[in-house]
C-alpha cells in the first residue's frame, strides 16, 4: 500500500522536498475529535532544523487543514493538512543529481524510479516529508492523551554520550513530551551538544538512540499473527529515514539473559495485574500486558557529510567523488523523535479504533 | 489484516496446538511454480524440537497440499497445506490453566479473548504454528533460488557464544541452507551445545542472536513510506514467537559510528554499482540497492522455564506460583531460523510480484 | 487480495471441484460466538444440487472446523472449515479439455493461468467453492440473527414466472430463510419447477431474479467513498457466479421514475425515524437508513447446456463444437440464494465489526 | 478503507463542499505517464453543472498539482490534486439544517457522525467531491489510450428517452468520449433535454442510464473470487452519488433468457479467440475475455426538488416539511458520465499494473 499505513486509520502521505507543498491525509478518525492548531503548530516547531542543535530561532512550518475539521472539531471524513514548501530555490544542483550521495536514496530512488524522481533536495526521500506525520501525530497524541495515554522519548544515547534511565516513568515521559532536544539528564544534554558540535567542525556527523515509553496502553491490544504490537510498530519506525534497528524492552540484551532473568513476574497490586520487572517492554506474544510499551530505536549518522566521499555517477556508470555543499544537521537524533512520537501515537489509535469501534477516541 | 500477510502474494495462517490441524493459505502465487513435496518435508523436519539441541532422531510433521497444485505445479489460486495435530493428549492442564506462564501470552490472550482462547498447549500462541509458515517459505525459497536469490541464516550468538562472522558470503548462505544448527563455525556450535545443555540441567533457557543475509535480490525494490524493505521485513519478523529486536545492517552500532565511518561509499564493479561496506545492510532509503540485505533478529531465551516462578491467577486476580512440567526446549533460537527463512522469502516473493507482475515467479 | 474479502472480518476461500477438498477460513470473528453444526450443515443442504428441482433425497457436504473453535463458541482466532471432496471422478474430460464451454471460464481461465489451471470440473472457477462461503455464512447469519437482524432471499422471477412482491417484511423473511425453494406464492413455485424442467427437457437452461431483504440493520453504517453498503454488496455478490447485474432499491426502474415519486418521504413512527417507501433500498448517500436493505440480483441462465454449441480449441487456436455430457442443473437460482444469503450475512458482520469494535458480534 | 480504493494503484478523496479544497491522492503511478494538465481541465468542465443542460458558458474548476509529477510525467511518488472551492457562502442553511433531504444523506451522515458532519452543501456528500476523481481519472484515461484501451459512455435512456444502440463500438466510442451530452443519436439527445426542461418547470427531477463500452482490455484480468472485473467495477461505481444498479452485458435481461440464447459462442477471427454475441460483456467468470467491457448503470433522479416534501427534523425526532432553495440540476445523468469514465479508468489501470508489473503504464 504504499504511501499509506493502518488498518482502522490511515495515514496517507505525499509531496517532495522542493514540490509546491507536501502533506498528509489522515482517514476514519472518529468524528468529533478536538483540533488544538497552536499544538500542531508546536509539533511541527520541534521536527524543525534549528541549525544542528542551537537554540536559534526557527519558525514552525505553516500548515493549513483543508478538509475534514469543522468548528473545531473532526467530522468523521479525511483530515487532509497541507505544508506549502517555501525557499525551494534548487540551486545548482543539476550539476551533481547524477551522483548518488553515499546512505542516501539517490541511487537506489534513480533504480526504482528510472530517472523519472524528483532529485532535488532528496524529492519524495526529504526528511521534510516528515513534518506531515508530525502534524496528523499532533491529532493523535492529544486524543490519546483524553485516554490517558501519554508517549515520552528521550535520546538513550547520542554522539556517544549516554542519557540517565528512565526512573519514574510517568514523570519522566510528562517531562519529554515537549522537549525540544529530549534527555534526561541535561549534563548528558549539554555533552551531546557539544560533541555534535565537535562533529560540524570536523565535516562530520553523529547518530544515536531514541527511547520511547507509552504509558497507560490497556491490556489485549494485539495480534499474534502477523499484526503483533511489535510488528506495527516496528513496520511505522522504518519509515523514519536513518533508523536501522528497533528493540522492544531489553531487546538485544534479552538474547544474552537466561530465562529465569528475562521473564518479567506477575503480580497483582491494587486489584490490577502488573509485572515485577519490564524486559518484555509490555508486550506479550505480540499483545500488550498494560505495562508501558519501551522500544529503542537505533539511528544512524546523518548521511549528509562535508568531506569528499567516493561514489558513483549512476546515469553514466563510472566513478566519481562527491562534496556536499549547504547546511545539514551534523545530527537528527532528536528531530527523529518528533516522528517516532506521532508514529507511535498513529500505531496506537489505529489499534484502539479497531478494537473498541470507530466513535472510540472523540473527546 | 490480524492473521492474513502479504500486500500481492498473501499469506494467512490457522490452527492451535492442541486443536485437529494447523495449516496455511497463499494466494496470488503465479502459476507455474513447481512444487517438491521433499523439500518441504525436509524444510519442516529443520523446524521440529529435537529434544533440545540433541540429534536423536525426529519426524518431518506429515502435511498435506489440499488445493492450489495440480501436476506437481502450482496452478495460480490459493495454496492450502494442512498439518494435522498429532499426539495433542492434553494433560492435566486444567489445574494451571489460569495461572499466567510469566513472559508468555497467557495472560495477554485472556485479556484478548474474554477466556474464549483455546489455552491447551498456547494454543493459537504455540509455536507449532510456525509449521505452516514454513511450510510455505520452502515454497517461496525454491521460487527464488530459481531466479538467483538465496537466504541463509545462522546464530551469529548463543547462550552468549558468538558464531564465526560470515565471510565470503555466498559460499556461507548455501552452506547454512539446510542446517540444522545454523553455525559458520563448528568449535561455537560446540560450545553453543554444551552451555544449551547446561542451562537445561540447570532449569533454565537461553537465547541468541540469528544473522540473515539474502543475496541475489536487484535494486530498486521496496517504498519509501510505509513499505521499506526493512518496513515489511520488522513486520514480518515480530510474528515470530520470542523476538525482541531487529537491526539491519550494522544496525545498533550505527548509532555509535560517525558519518565517515558509517556511509558505504559506492564503486563500479564489472560494470555494476556495489558499495565498498555495507553498512547499511543493501538498503537506502527504504530501498534494495542490489547488495545483500543483512539483517539480525534478538531470540529471547524461551519463556518456559522448569523452575518455580512468581505470577497470578488472572481469573482469580490473584498472585500464584507456577513450575511447569514437561518438556520444553531450552533454546529455540536455531528453530527460529527456519521461521525467519521462510518469512524473508515470503517478503521478497511479495515484493517482486508486486514489481514485475503476477507471473514474475513462475518457473 | 483475490480470494480474502473483508476489512475487519475477512473470508478466505480455496479449492478446485476435483482436488481433496474445498475451504474456507474466517479471520476477526468475535470471540465468543456460538457455533451451531447442524446449523451449518443444513445450510450446505440447502446450496446443494438437487437434481435440478426435483425433491430427490440429498446429503449435505461433510465438513470439519479444523480451527477458531473450542467448546462449541469461537476462540476469536481463525476458523477453518474444511470440506472433502468426494466422487471426484474426473472422467473423460481429457478429450475436451482444451475446448472453451460457451460463458464458462475455460478459455478466461487458460488466458489467465497459462494451462497450468486445475481445469478439471470448472476446477477453482466451480460452483462447489461456494460451499465454503455457505457453511462460513451459517455463522454469520447465526450472530445477526443474536442481535435482530434476519436476511430473507426469494426468487423473485424464475424462468419467467414472477412471484409475489413482499408483502409483510418480517414475516416474509422468517419465512424464507429455511426453504430451499424460496418463493413466498406457492403457486408461481410450482410453475417455476414446470418451466425448470422442461428446459432440461429441452436440453436448455433458464435464469431467474433473486430479490433479498436484510431487516433490523441499524442507522449509520457505510462509508460515502469507497465504501458504500452498496459498494460492499454489489462487490461481494458479483462473486456469485452467474451473477450479472445487482440493483438496490427500486434500482433500474428508479431510472425512469421522476425525483418527486422515487424521494423517499421520511416521518417518524413510534419515536423511530423511518420512511414511508423504501425506493432506495433502506440506503441514502452510501449509509444505512434503518429501513430494510433491499437489492435484487440477476441470475443468468446455468451455461451447462446439453446441445451442440460452436466454440474453439484454445491451445489449437481453432473454431470447434462441443456438446456437454453429465449431469448439470437447468436453472442455479435457488441454489443462488444460500450464496447471496452468506455473503449478505458476512458484509454486514464486517461493517457492524468495525463500527462497534472486535467483540460485538459475540453471543 | 474508506475514502482510499484500489489494490496496486490507491485512489484517496478528501474534502468537503463548502470547505477550503477538495482533492485527490493517486499512489502507486508508473513513473513516466505524462500529464497532460489540459485535459485535466477539460474533463473537470465536462463534469461541471451548466445549468441543467443548458450551454451557458461554464469554466472548469481550477487546480494544481502538489505532488508526484515533475517535468511533465509522473515521478512514480503520490501524485496529489487540490482543487479550491470558491463561491462557498454557505448563506441560511442553519435554518434548515435538521431537516433531512428526502433521499439525500443527511439523516444518516447525522446517524454515522453524531452531527459533527460538516452539513453545509452536503458536506463530504457533495458531488463536488468527485471533482477529484474526475482529475485524476483524465491521467488514467490517457495511459490507458496509450496501451489502446478506450472508454465511453452514453445515455442509454434519459427522461425516459432512449438513446440508439451501440453500432459500431469503436466509432461509438471514441465520438462519446468528449462529449458533454453523452448521445449516439442527435434527435433522442434533443428529446432528453427537452424532457429535463420539463421537469424543471414542474420543480421535478428525472433520471437515466448510463451505458459504458471499455475496448481494447487484454483477456485474462480479474480474479474469481473476489475481485472479479465486475466485483471491482460495481464496487467503484456504487461510490456515484444516485447509481441504484448496475448490470453487466445483457444483465438483468439474461435473468429471462435461455442458456442456450444467453451463451455467446466462441469463434476464430484473425487468429484471435472472439465471441459471437457479447450478452456478457467480456467478462466469463470474473474474468476478461478480451471482448469490449460493457456494463450499465441505473442513475436515480435528483434528490434535490423543489417541491414541498415531507421529512424530518431528526434531532428534535419530530415530523416537518421541507421546501428546497437554489439551484440544482434537474438531471445529472451525463455529470455522472465523467465519474463513471473516471473509475472505469482506475479499476483497469489498477488490474493492469498488479497483472504486469508497476512499470506497466508508463508511456
Amino acid at each position: 500500500m504504499k504511501n499509506t499505513f493502518g488498518d482502522n486509520i490511515t495515514l496517507t502521505v505525499f509531496g517532495e522536498s522542493h514540490g509546491s507543498a507536501i502533506g498528509v491525509v489522515i482517514d476514519g478518525l472518529a468524528p468529533g475529535i478536538s483540533i488544538d492548531e497552536e499544538k500542531i503548530a508546536y509539533k511541527l516547531l520541534l521536527r524543525r532544523p534549528s541549525g544542528g542543535i542551537s537554540t536559534s530561532r526557527v519558525e514552525a512550518d505553516k500548515f493549513k487543514i483543508e478538509s475534514g475539521v469543522y468548528e473545531g472539531k473532526t467530522t468523521g471524513t479525511p483530515v487532509t493538512i497541507i505544508i506549502p514548501n517555501e525557499n525551494t530555490k534548487s540551486g545548482d544542483y543539476k550539476a551533481t543529481e547524477n551522483l548518488a550521495r553515499p546512505a542516501h536514496a539517490d541511487y537506489t530512488a534513480y533504480m526504482k524510479y528510472h530517472g523519472f524522481e524528483d532529485r532535488r533536495g532528496g524529492g519524495h526521500f526529504s526528511g521534510r516529508i516528515t513534518a506531515g506525520i508530525v502534524a496528523a501525530g499532533a491529532i493523535f497524541i492529544s486524543a490519546l492523551e483524553n485516554k490517558g495515554i501519554y508517549i515520552g522519548t528521550h535520546m538513550k544515547k547520542c554522539a556517544g554520550v549516554s542519557d540517565r534511565d528512565f526512573s519514574d516513568l510517568t514523570e519522566d515521559v510528562k517531562k519529554l513530551i515537549n522537549m525540544r532536544f529530549p534527555v534526561l539528564s541535561g549534563e548528558a544534554g549539554s555533552l551531546m551538544q557539544e560533541k555534535i558540535m565537535q562533529a560540524r567542525e570536523e565535516k562530520d556527523s553523529v547518530g544515536g538512540i531514541l527511547e520511547t515509553a507509552i504509558i497507560g496502553v490497556p491490556a489485549g491490544l494485539g495480534e499474534p499473527y502477523f499484526d503483533s504490537i511489535e510488528s506495527k510498530i516496528a513496520h511505522a519506525m522504518f519509515s523514519i529515514g536513518g533508523v536501522k534497528g528497533i528493540e522492544f524492552g531489553k531487546g538485544f540484551a534479552l538474547s544474552d539473559m537466561v530465562g529465569s532473568k528475562a521473564n518479567d513476574a506477575f503480580r497483582m497490586e491494587n486489584g490490577k495485574v502488573i509485572t515485577e520487572t519490564n524486559n518484555n517492554g509490555g508486550i506479550n506474544g505480540g499483545i500488550t500486558n498494560g505495562m508501558p510499551i519501551l522500544f529503542s530505536l537505533a539511528v544512524k549518522p546523518t548521511p549528509s557529510i562535508f568531506r569528499v566521499q567516493k561514489t558513483v555517477d549512476f546515469v553514466k556508470g563510472e566513478d566519481a567523488e562527491i562534496e556536499l555543499k549547504g547546511r545539514h544537521d551534523p545530527c537528527i537524533v532528536h528531530r527523529a523523535k518528533s516522528v517516532a512520537d506521532a508514529l507511535s501515537a498513529f500505531v496506537i489509535a489505529d489499534v484502539l479504533t479497531g478494537r473498541y469501534g470507530t466513535d472510540y477516541l472523540a473527546d
